[in-house]
């Protein structure tokens, strides 16, 4: 038997892949060690990696080692490098040691735990670690399985695959009761600050686009939701025939880190009888520090809240947060119930079926790395780098401050800093400081040395300095200050 | 600086992360080697893992070793353990070597790329091994970058991500042109046999549940779709006043295996101008060995292709190609345009940004452990891969046939062979032999040595023996044919 050819080919022997795993984690430490050699937004021009790779797929087995060398010199180059301590855009996606294990751990038992059955303990940690992540956030206990009242979690990839479920299980409550030709008739409400996830997601599940409500903000509320506005708005809805169905309210918003009044929203959604989701994608990891929990009063008038470990939390992609008030009725609109995958135990009714939270029927063991990471680093931990950000955000939006010709445009609230130079006095032809602003961004972007992004708040063009890359320390904060600064003088000189 | 007490909390100091990584390196080894002691299927009860863990997250940080020894006593034996060579349940998840290190090297770089500058490799890296993958298929060269026609590829983490995506884009091409009012009136089509995500994605998409069309399909065809039937179907629809929107054909379908006659049913779509997907979920793999590929004949009118590497083809979860021969389409359904991701690379239309194919905005770096897949064992490796599992289910499929008392119930095509005791003669009240063939798949799974699934076809309760983990030999397939005849045995005594 030992002579049959294709008992020769053993991509699973464990001393192989004990030794290859082995040089993988030196390269990856070594990457990290090495990291701030790197430009940290990639350099490359479009198209750069097909002029380096061949066309085709190698016929024969090539070693690691040639691999680990082309990844070095062509794949690094071409990296924006997030976890580079001077990685400042978008939001953070910070990583842990503790992320990467537990990542390592899901990919190695590699089980696709789509109903109890088919791993118990893949679903039964996602429900414990899922009421852990409630009680630290202190969520009201009807989120929680442990509190008795049908509520639970689930872990997600994406904040949008979130929205798309709680959507769905939303308009399937609607067109039951009203039939399905009222899908025409659904209207979804949020802010002109709320992340596009929510009018994609509520594109996809067939909300004509029309009836996507965006509604205004202002610099006088924070840029936050004002709750008459939407009660405004949903009242014209309704005389003109429309169902309001779905408001979303955001602590954190991507663009300013705004934060939406979730008590009062609450009260609306509960007037009008819509599905009430809170979207803490970022700033709800600040939740487990007391200091931030005020923020998020009024979340036990919510539905469902949703947040991502895999942005401020240590824990590396993909792992997104979500709870519900009443998963049943996101089972209702997203269960299925083929033959194929019957057994007693989902027959008895006995235990969460996982498949039926989600789009998806196929599922990874990511409760693994959020548990790891809680563990790892405990509540103490957690709250000291939730902390420490907000300090060196403090910290930095002091130096903005100290520097006249700057001025920061929105109040911190979080770890997120968004600043400009302001217009210089008579420079009426620069578009209230917007092209020197992006002169700065870019200058700065394209040395290499940092990396930040931008928005857009009331038209004026704001530079958005997002800390939370686990590598990052006072030390880069206030080297990248300077490189700005530096950048700046050269440019109103 | 150095005395700031948020200073002295390094998650991801890289000593720390060699030395814990190097740890989890050698636990997962051993996990492989011991990886034959365990049940294949958990047997523990339900509720079984919240009375051994905490019901609060702990205060402070825990040792790794503590961590992995809970894991090895709490978390294993709730596992069923997708990689043991005994596993022949649902279809294989088949972990490699290389698709470890190339999640590790994913999850280490922890790179979001969204869009093309938030990290070009990343989305350049996915583009070419699209390509590669396709002319592996020996795909029509309209779904490749390279084939110039406006064609490419993007990896999803799961097919109903495919199908959810690629439902949005036929929907919006309709309701663009024919007003929104027409989403009512959509009809999606498939077979009783096709995976029921299509089902559910369908629903997602604001499809009304009754405009889903399951069609019969009979042994005579070996449970492929008859065009004429979905011809009929369609027309019958359409006199109606519905309106056609979306075919889906399976090539190896969930419950058999069956082969949907992709070139037939294509032309079916041409005629009634609806979105042709053909779904290669577990058997795409096989379109590698030139012959299987002839299975795929008639994939050239398709709009769509998608198939999972993370079935049958050494790379670890999730991993799901989707090719469109008009991507532009797809984009045309999911685009979003936020100032807050505008960059110069997009705004010149030189580069493709992934975030408009797929649902959510966030993506891993999927395409890393695809390529270490395709370079580690190359062209070669994966076809002797593919073989080999094929090869060991005829002889599997042999040993059935070699003993009277059973039957293979479906026509073997790939890795799956469906057999079953035959009905005892006389035995009327067994329900065609279902109570008995049950009795044996329950006897089977209990005593932990293997793990074996069913599937109910034209009313035949049938076990489906699903081969394809990556450690599964000659030895496993041997043993667990003796241990059914065993129990088998017992049974009919």
């Amino acid at each position: 038997m030992g002579s049959l050819p294709f008992e020769l080919f053993q991509p699973l022997d464990p001393d192989v892949f004990s030794k290859e795993s082995h040089a993988v984690v030196d390269f990856i430490a070594d990457y990290y060690r090495d990291i701030e050699q790197y430009p940290v937004r990639s350099q490359v021009e479009p198209g750069y990696l097909s002029k380096r790779l061949p066309e085709s797929p190698p016929i024969f087995s090539e070693p690691i080692d040639t691999i680990l060398g082309d990844i070095k010199k062509d794949i690094i180059p071409g990296l924006t490098h997030w976890q580079s301590p001077n990685f400042y855009a978008y939001f953070q996606a910070n990583a842990s040691t503790a992320g990467f294990l537990g990542e390592m751990l899901c990919t190695g038992f590699n089980v696709v735990g789509f109903n109890w059955i088919a791993s118990p303990a893949a679903t039964e940690l996602e429900s414990i670690v899922m009421d852990w992540m409630a009680k630290m956030m202190k969520l009201p206990s009807k989120f929680l399985f442990s509190g008795g009242q049908g509520g639970g979690g689930v872990l997600h990839g994406s904040t949008c695959e979130a929205v798309v479920c709680t959507l769905a299980a939303a308009r399937d409550k609607i067109l039951n009761k009203f039939g399905f030709d009222c899908i025409t008739k659904l209207v979804v409400y949020a802010s002109d600050q709320t992340h596009f996830t929510v009018q994609k997601a509520s594109k996809i599940i067939g909300i004509p686009p029309c009836n996507f409500r965006s509604i205004p903000t202002s610099a006088s509320s924070g840029y936050g939701l004002d709750a008459d506005d939407v009660r405004q708005a949903m009242k014209v809805d309704i005389a003109q025939g429309f169902m309001p169905l779905y408001l979303c309210a955001t602590v954190g918003t991507t663009a300013v880190g705004a934060v939406d009044p979730l008590l009062e929203l609450g009260q609306v959604a509960r007037e009008f009888g819509v599905w009430f989701h809170v979207d803490g994608a970022y700033a709800g990891s600040s939740a487990i520090c007391p200091e931030f929990r005020s923020y998020f009063d009024g979340v036990e008038l919510a539905d469902s809240i949703s947040m991502n470990p895999h942005k401020w939390f240590l824990t590396n992609m993909d792992c997104c947060c979500l709870w519900l008030r009443s998963p049943a009725e996101l089972v209702d609109s997203l269960s299925t119930n083929p033959e194929i995958l019957r057994n007693k135990a989902t027959d008895e009714k006995e235990v969460v079926d996982y498949k039926d939270w989600q789009i998806a029927l196929s599922r990874r063991f990511r409760a693994m790395k959020l548990w790891l990471v809680i563990r790892r680093y405990g509540v103490a931990g957690l709250m000291e780098h939730i902390r420490s950000d907000v300090g060196l955000a403090k910290h930095f939006e002091k130096l903005v401050r100290m520097d006249t010709r700057f001025e920061v445009v929105v109040p911190r609230r979080f770890s997120l800093v968004c600043f400009r130079l302001k217009p210089r006095f008579g420079a009426t032809n620069d578009d209230d400081g917007l092209k020197t602003n992006r002169r700065l961004l870019d200058a700065v972007n394209s040395s290499g040395r940092a990396f930040m992004t931008h928005a857009l708040i009331d038209g004026k063009f704001v530079i958005r300095f997002a800390i939370g890359t686990t590598l990052t320390e006072m030390c880069h904060v206030d080297a990248t200050w300077k490189l700005i600064q530096d950048i700046a003088t050269g440019l109103l000189l």
